[in-house]
């Protein structure tokens, strides 16, 4: 086998087998075969895709580039979440301890934010002490004995994503929703899980601004799975304002514990019991999404989904006294509301200006090795359709430092768009279901206005 | 400008300003571009295809990346001919002499044979000798005082092409029309010429199988020599079969010696005076190409062509007497016929083949670092077309080792085939003329019936 045939096979449109993929995949890690031979057959991949097989081979080849956790001698089903993505997307807090706390196993690798959106590690160590560094060892006992455990990748766990990504991410390649797709699965079934429900964002805060780019994502991402033989299962959801109110670390957290204690914004607490309750019935603790969301509903009102958070946060070296009293949780040294200059309704958030206004703040990452301030962020009190009168205030800001605060105001004040003649009224929070083969038919007898069924894959 | 932005924005099909191809031409020339950002843009550049105006750039850009050769003291015009390559293809020590003694100032640089081609500095090195290794200084010097020089190819002279091909070799993105467009017209540009004919190869033993394709690596060259103020036309000839009779590197000089001396096979004798007729009339010596082809033949015919030859030859360090008495060139130690074993005609000579049966026994390259020998290769003695009869002889081998000869046999024997039941004709020499726009009138008024105008090219 030889790399340039394998380039050229993919440029002029052909398939590549299973041990061409593999050959690549391989010899790269090993550092066998130099960046720009890969960097020219990631744009071949790029420009004249790929089949589905193709994509089941390079998932699996990265997957199997490193370290695959075995969790069977742990009982119980594995089940994880993975969002792609947003300004304000703190469900991994909510979801991870409800999930454990109604019998699933939560095996949860997340990221850091980068760029406009968030992530579930830099929120995590906003809390005093939270270590998201544990050993895979100490992960796996963790899962054990308390159910779930939230770290941060480690560098056993797919090691080809990590170069790949690193060099897709100077070539011009990132853009691609299989090699997206295959970065995002070979580390979730790396994990060891059963199955997986994904959260895939569309929406002006989110990666795929567009929602067929969701969808077809999703279902890349959903025939990988059930190909690899996971229950997988995708909601594209609504990404045109923020979800929630709060956008920054610790902020967020607050926000989470709210909803833990039966109380928080709409949108955040709907989403949260809709990915719970798929995450019950794929891991087949309930029989169905609706019984599943139900259990999600009574573990946050019987206080059970909040104590097993504060059981998370304290075997991960975590203050748990921060979750009761989240003035222990860092917070800015000043704040100031952002008034309205007009009267009307708010007709939509550019959730993206958001987003950048949070890292302008110093709560996000402009480029990898960047600090996150944990305090910093935004508290909007006005989301789309609310009423606004002029002089009210549309969110307060969080800050440290009155450096950027000119620039970061600017970019909050031209996010929100008000108008005077018309009530906008927001997008549905879940935009459709995209089931596999194992869930379907799940989907289908999913009654919410809100969603609908998705055929599976066609190939 | 970034670089990513660059490779993004011609990955999604849009079209690159000069200033950001001239960008990344300079960057890499200058190795401040890697080679991983550069093979993934190439890639895109191969797969997305360019503009007339963007390949200009490109061609324009690696033209710049060195020395251009400014001939403008030299009085007369300067006219070079370019192969695209082919097997027994040696028309350049034909041209060259004839067209300088016609009046033409012919600045020649010229490549090395590699895989189943045949390269003119190759057979130039097989006079005794005989030196392409010329300063720009010399060459200039040789060209003024004898109206042609024939060097390789310098490290002054687009250095960006010797760079982008090393990388373009080994991650799939040689086979571009648009990326061997400016490839050989950087080149061939930073000679210095005013015109250019362009010999386009098509048929079994070409780069270009297909004559479409032929046609459309001519008609990107013709119009980007023409955006570039140079006359260029285009002929796409045949290479279903060998030209001429000879193929191997002092075999081949025998040949050109042969024609020279007003003799040597039609086919060869005939593209010579073609491409020589053209090269005169965009050379401005004649007002016609009809009266450059008689000019080109009186001066085979009284002898100037050759001594041309000799003086070239004699100023470049070679033995002037090698052409007078050819048993002074390398011969092979030894000879064996190909014997027929059927009675028939000859239906096809598989080209390709007969490179590489050449090839094998140590007359070309397999690899670049490979050394020729100049002696050994192969005298067809019949052509397509040809009446043959069981036990003649085919072709003789020329070889100097017994060690690949087999191989060699097989292959040569294999190239041929001999039906008995059809008599097969050649296609015709010249199958296209493709003519820019400063040259179209003459294409047109051609009258040969091998030849026919094209259009030029639409954007």
């Amino acid at each position: 086998m030889r790399v340039v045939d394998i380039i050229r096979k993919k440029r002029d449109g052909g398939e590549l087998s299973k041990a061409e993929i593999e050959f690549m995949v391989a010899g790269y890690t090993r550092d066998e075969i130099p960046d720009y031979q890969v960097s020219s057959w990631l744009m071949a991949l790029l420009v004249k895709g790929m089949s589905g097989a193709e994509l089941a081979a390079l998932t699996e080849a990265m997957l199997n580039s490193g370290e695959v956790l075995d969790l069977s001698e742990i009982p119980g089903r594995k089940v994880d979440k993975h969002s792609t993505g947003g300004v304000g997307d703190k469900t991994s807090l909510v979801l991870a301890p409800v999930a454990a706390a109604g019998g699933l196993k939560v095996p949860m690798i997340s990221g850091r934010g980068l760029g406009h959106t968030g992530g579930t590690l830099d929120k995590l160590e906003s809390i005093p002490g939270f270590n998201v560094n544990l050993s895979l060892d100490e992960f796996r006992s963790m899962l054990h004995e308390c159910g779930c455990s939230l770290i941060g990748q480690t560098k056993e766990i797919a090691p080809a994503d990590k170069k790949l990504y690193a060099l897709r991410d100077v070539t011009g390649t990132v853009e691609s929703p299989n090699l997206i797709c295959a970065s995002i699965m070979s580390k979730k079934l790396a994990e060891g899980i059963d199955a997986l429900v994904l959260d895939v964002k569309t929406g002006s805060g989110a990666f795929m601004k567009k929602e067929e780019d969701a969808v077809h994502l999703a279902k890349l991402m959903v025939e990988t799975g059930e190909r690899m033989g996971k229950r997988t299962l995708a909601l594209i959801t609504d990404m045109d304002q923020p979800l929630g109110n709060c956008v920054g670390n610790a902020l967020e957290v607050i926000e989470c514990v709210q909803v833990l204690k039966g109380g928080g914004p709409e949108d955040l607490r709907q989403l949260c019991l809709e990915l719970c309750g798929w995450m019950f019935y794929l891991g087949e603790r309930t029989a169905t999404v609706e019984e599943g969301r139900a259990l999600a509903t009574r573990i946050i009102e019987d206080g059970s989904g909040l104590e097993k958070f504060k059981e998370i946060v304290r075997l991960q070296g975590g203050d748990p006294a921060a979750v009761d009293d989240v003035s222990r949780l860092p917070q800015a040294q000043h704040t100031m509301e952002l008034r309205s200059k007009h009267t009307g309704f708010v007709a939509a958030i550019a959730c993206e200006q958001v987003g950048t206004a949070t890292v302008v703040l110093g709560g996000g990452r402009e480029r990898k090795e960047d600090d996150v301030d944990p305090a910093v962020g935004l508290v909007l009190h006005k989301k789309v359709g609310d009423a606004v009168a002029e002089g009210e205030s549309l969110a307060t800001i969080h800050y440290n430092s009155d450096a950027r605060l000119d620039e970061a105001i600017a970019l909050l004040e031209g996010a929100y768009r008000i108008t005077n003649t018309a009530r906008y009224m927001p997008q549905p929070l879940v935009r459709r279901v995209i089931a596999g083969a194992t869930s379907a038919a799940a989907a289908g007898e999913n009654s919410e206005g809100t969603t609908r069924a998705e055929t599976s894959w066609p190939y």
